[in-house]
């Protein structure tokens, strides 16, 4: 009477499934609770951790121990938690590192309502948001992602900028589109004294790009330009136009006006620099990347993760001579460097 | 200057636990669309999905591609998408295993009110939620839980019935406590023509339980009692008494009443039989079972997943001879049987 069972379906794929929401709220509680820093100052037992967080001993024993079963803690044989090497990289607030803060744009009010009726958003085929979604002008959420999706991006700006390369001996133009937090633009101008930067957003928003802009020491060759990329003349004459994170909320209509505006805003020999996640023609691969268009079509009303031979189409028809792809290992984005 | 990001810390898991909400939403979303009961009917292509869930093209192709990505369909060359066979079994509404409707319980408005904010849950030590939590007398959400669980608790009564041994030639006498949908007790009348049920539960949701014992043909063996397992007197001389899915929603010296109970109510050589959520010594393994402790956290004041060890020392305190342990495979859940 048994043996049936043995190869038959399992639910367990689905019922891990319907509980992933609780990974996102236990991690975020544990943010909330600086439980990892309390961690890093060395309280490793239930009691140490319930009064260094001003908690019950019953709540950070399960949260403890349900971090442990996510991988963000270990638990040794006297029940002492302690960080994993990324936690204590990214989850410890005193790290410079610290990526707690990215809960106030992923996890932000906006951005959970937005995948609150995702059968909604699926019959109307976009965002069920009020004005377009996240992409109406001047919309507060973006100085959200600026202050809490910057630590994230710095690792993305570190690496594009091992790629790109940089001329010397001369002043490098470097025009930042929809710059938000404006790290890609200030991780170029600290790794190149030649890099002027012109960063373009929301003015909300370049209050805290001018704020890290100060904070690495750059601000003397960055500058605001206050408006939006489709009305705000862009001027001539750059060495590069940075794109990142940006064509994604569009459609490929609004992508290749935008990508025209760009490439005649740039000199002979210049350069787009788009940053994207960017899903292989299969759309379901890889994982990070691919599942991208989800958030694009609870959060705008036509935007999308491009594959490359979409995007390399998009600039192709803009004008660009050609555009070359480079992986950001241990992101979920994607480089693409266009030729004028 | 690229070699020094290939040893460093990654922020994957981080990111994929904050965004693991979206999976819930979008299996739900999924599942209030009948998507999977479409592809099952023939529907393979966005075109087709799209007519026959009224939702839009955009939307459709990027829902399936996620599910995609989650491993609840495939995807083909032609971009045609099917059912796993777990898909098929679990989420074609005309599948005789259907569990879309577990998200009735699981992703019901207090079950997500209860994981809102897991930090107060650790700080408070146990649920935020008013009255108790889901524990309080005649709580609806346990109608909810009657109706949308006993799909998937038929497979662990399956495999509860597949060990439980039923003496024959003379009446079983079963009290189902707390029976909810009754299905365990009723399983083990369908296997057992001489297993007489009464069921203890909350009148409003053995009116579920009654549903599922006339569709089961044991209406005539099986009777609702009507109460509080703590409150109504069990009566006595009973073969079994289950507990299926109770102790964990309380503390310990709570569930010992309820067991020296539980075992007065029980003849010379009678069994309780109990299925729960078991971790592990460490309580960090299974992960199914382990992370059951969190939903405990937030839904009541001081339940549990209770292990080996607690199950038998709480069994043992109040007077039982002895419990055995038995797995139930495919399922987060134990069987424990323990003898008068």
């Amino acid at each position: 009477m048994m043996s049936h069972q043995d190869a038959g379906p399992s639910p367990a794929l689905l019922m891990d499934a319907l509980g992933a929401h609780v990974r996102t709220a236990a991690l975020k509680g544990a943010i909330e609770l600086d439980l990892f820093t309390a961690i890093a100052a060395g309280n490793e037992t239930v009691a140490e951790l319930a009064g260094a967080c001003g908690a019950s001993e019953r709540g950070i024993r399960i949260l403890c121990d349900y971090l442990v079963i996510l991988g963000f803690l270990t638990k040794d044989e006297r029940r002492h938690y302690r960080l994993t090497a990324d936690s204590a990289a990214f989850l410890d607030r005193r790290s410079p590192l610290y990526l707690g803060g990215v809960t106030e744009f992923v996890l932000s009010p906006m951005v959970m309502e937005a995948h609150r009726d995702i059968a909604a958003a699926v019959r109307k085929g976009g965002t069920v948001l009020p004005d377009e979604g996240t992409i109406a002008p001047e919309h507060p959420v973006w100085v959200r992602f600026a202050r809490g999706m910057a630590p994230l991006m710095r690792l993305s700006a570190q690496l594009m900028a091992n790629i790109v390369e940089v001329p010397g001996g001369r002043p490098v133009r470097v025009l930042d589109v929809a710059a938000g937090h404006g790290v890609f633009g200030i991780t170029l101008a600290q790794r190149h004294p030649s890099v002027e930067v012109v960063a373009l957003d929301w003015p909300a928003v370049l209050e805290v790009a001018r704020e890290n802009a100060e904070a690495a020491g750059v601000a003397e060759r960055w500058r605001p330009l206050r408006g939006s990329a489709f009305d705000e003349p862009f001027g001539e004459g750059y060495d590069m136009v940075l794109l990142t994170n940006f064509l994604h909320h569009f459609d490929v209509p609004t992508c290749e006006a935008l990508l025209r505006k760009a490439r005649a805003a740039l000199s002979e020999g210049g350069r787009a620099i788009t940053v994207e996640m960017v899903p292989n023609e299969d759309r379901v691969s890889p994982p990070g990347a691919a599942s991208f268009a989800m958030t694009m079509l609870v959060q705008t009303s036509r935007g999308d993760a491009y594959t490359e031979a979409e995007l390399g189409a998009m600039f192709g028809r803009a004008g660009f001579s050609r555009t070359e792809f480079h992986p950001l290992p241990s992101t979920r984005q994607e480089l693409a460097i266009s030729y004028r």
